[in-house]
């Protein structure tokens, strides 16, 4: 499965009450962009309505007013503003941003037959698989609507590049799954596609639209690109550990769902006869039993996959930060800094 | 499902042999385009193939090699150069409209859960709805990829909207499906997005890319309008007549999946009490037993139903042959009425 959002925080503080010292790294960023974020979700709302086909607004609403924290389209809005950039074109780009998640969100449901997400059921489940691909193209019709309105052939050129890369990741995580052959190099690709090329594309984006400098263009795409990699290897470690309650997903889904992730290739090269049997049983026959996830965090332990999951995912966040010392320290490339550590900092 | 492309035609000629007298309409169109469609076969091939997940191109080959006639990406080809187009691009957007309607299909035929499509296993079949949905949007992005190429933002815009349309009169035909309170209006939108929509968008960019006159562009626009209108309505018609054999589809299928189509609309309204009993039964409850097909057809006839259908589509075609009088007179213009002639003598 996608990415989940981090957790929702449990204070819906008012607006500029978040500032403050005790507020999280994410509160942070978003009462710096939270006025343009209220543009975007008018304009999302604006959008996702179809004067024929009602059911559209429906599944849409159901997804997206489920309580994301719609992390990608702050993001472009981080990243323009902290190129200086004063138009309006970010707000619909970070609208778009939003469609394509929203849109991979309602396939990938109906690809995984997943049941629940953020906590809720899934619109394949409360209507049915037909309506979430249908939708899912529709929202992707109005992503590219709304960059074609922006006239920047640049920007298109970014995201309908960055939305064959994640097309591309969602195949080759099909043929991966059960697949304990499955290397580094197809594991990169698969979570660059299910995340990482959507966050640097939406930052890249950012500094596209405010005409900024291409070595910042590029410092940009990287840091989107270092998050998106830090921020999926947190997700594919936390499905070995999270608490379903916290994350509105249950602990298990990828363990499953015979999902080859970083946790379990690197369990498996360095298991021993008895591992590799597990592995074999659960992952790549997907006979799994009554305590065979225990099992399987143990294993995780005794390899040190874990830890050294959480090691990959800090050399992806170093790399994000690396790239931000492209821009003059300030308020908004602090609050993008401190994002990094609280991506990586839900591995613990 | 939608529209079905003309049955192939059986004599697989050498180039240049198919001009002759003896030719149909649409090989005399073909050959005039003959050349040019070479170069967008080998485009598509390069371009459906992706260097991490061969899946995708078996998956792509298996629909876009199984006989279709390529009329969408023939039309853009014929309308750029009726605008006397000497570059390239139309090359790049003609394929940019084949992916577009392959993308489409795929999704379909999980939305229908159609076992056969131009006398093939479906992809849904042979793999699974899955990689149906992964691939349609791979090749959706892919298209966007291709138009991006040739910058043109007026092209990014017909195509973004064309698809928006598309997946709207999708959803609005899930909607409509066993409810015969569907009205006429309901039902152009289904067949618009279904089928005229691409059309229109695929003559227009052929136009736009010329550089053509704003009024040959909506001419041009017309024209695909008409002529998809007019493909569609025969093809809504030929589901009560057509023969299973020359098709590669089902006659009937329509009929069982509950599809209100416009034979069906006009029957209904104007049947007696048993007939409106039936298209309950049928239609609506979805309950169809043996013989019924047969009764459906028969009804049709007593109420006009199939004339009347047919008289739609010869209009939507007059006004698809009216729109071309913006251009001079001319071998490529004769050859685009004559494929307005084509696909509503389908219906007979």
């Amino acid at each position: 499965m996608t990415a989940k959002s981090p957790p929702r925080s449990p204070a819906k503080a008012a607006p500029g009450a978040v500032a403050g010292a005790e507020a999280g790294p994410f509160e942070r960023l978003l009462s710096m962009v939270e006025d343009d974020l209220a543009r975007v979700t008018a304009l999302i709302r604006e959008r996702m309505s179809s004067p024929h086909a009602p059911r559209i607004p429906e599944i849409s609403a159901h997804l997206i007013e489920a309580g994301g924290k719609r992390l990608r389209p702050i993001l472009t809005l981080a990243a323009s503003r902290l190129c200086g950039y004063e138009g309006a074109d970010h707000i619909k780009l970070a609208t778009t941003v939003e469609f394509i998640h929203t849109a991979t969100l309602l396939h990938d449901d109906v690809v995984d037959e997943s049941q629940k997400r953020r906590g809720r059921a899934t619109a394949n489940i409360l209507w049915d698989n037909k309506s979430s691909v249908l939708v899912g193209d529709y929202l992707f019709s109005r992503a590219f609507q709304l960059m074609v309105e922006t006239g920047s052939v640049e920007v298109l050129r970014i995201l309908s590049d960055a939305s064959a890369v994640i097309a591309e990741g969602e195949v080759l995580q099909l043929t991966t799954a059960h697949d304990l052959t499955t290397d580094l190099g197809r594991y990169d690709q698969v979570i660059r596609g299910k995340t990482a090329a959507l966050f640097a594309a939406a930052t890249e984006v950012g500094g596209v639209i405010a005409g900024a400098a291409p070595e910042k263009v590029e410092a940009l795409r990287i840091y989107g690109d270092g998050l998106g990699m830090a921020f999926q290897l947190a997700d594919d470690l936390l499905d070995y550990g999270g608490s379903t309650a916290a994350l509105g997903k249950n602990t298990g889904d990828d363990f499953r769902e015979g999902k080859v992730t970083l946790p379990v290739i690197l369990a498996y090269s360095r298991g021993d006869a008895g591992a590799r049997d597990f592995w074999r049983r659960t992952i790549a026959r997907g006979k799994v039993l009554d305590g065979d996830l225990e099992r399987a965090q143990a294993y995780l332990c005794e390899t040190d996959a874990l830890g050294d999951t959480q090691a990959a995912a800090r050399c992806h966040a170093e790399r994000a930060l690396a790239a931000l010392a492209a821009f003059a320290p300030g308020e908004m490339r602090k609050a993008l800094e401190d994002i990094v550590d609280f991506v990586v900092a839900r591995t613990v």
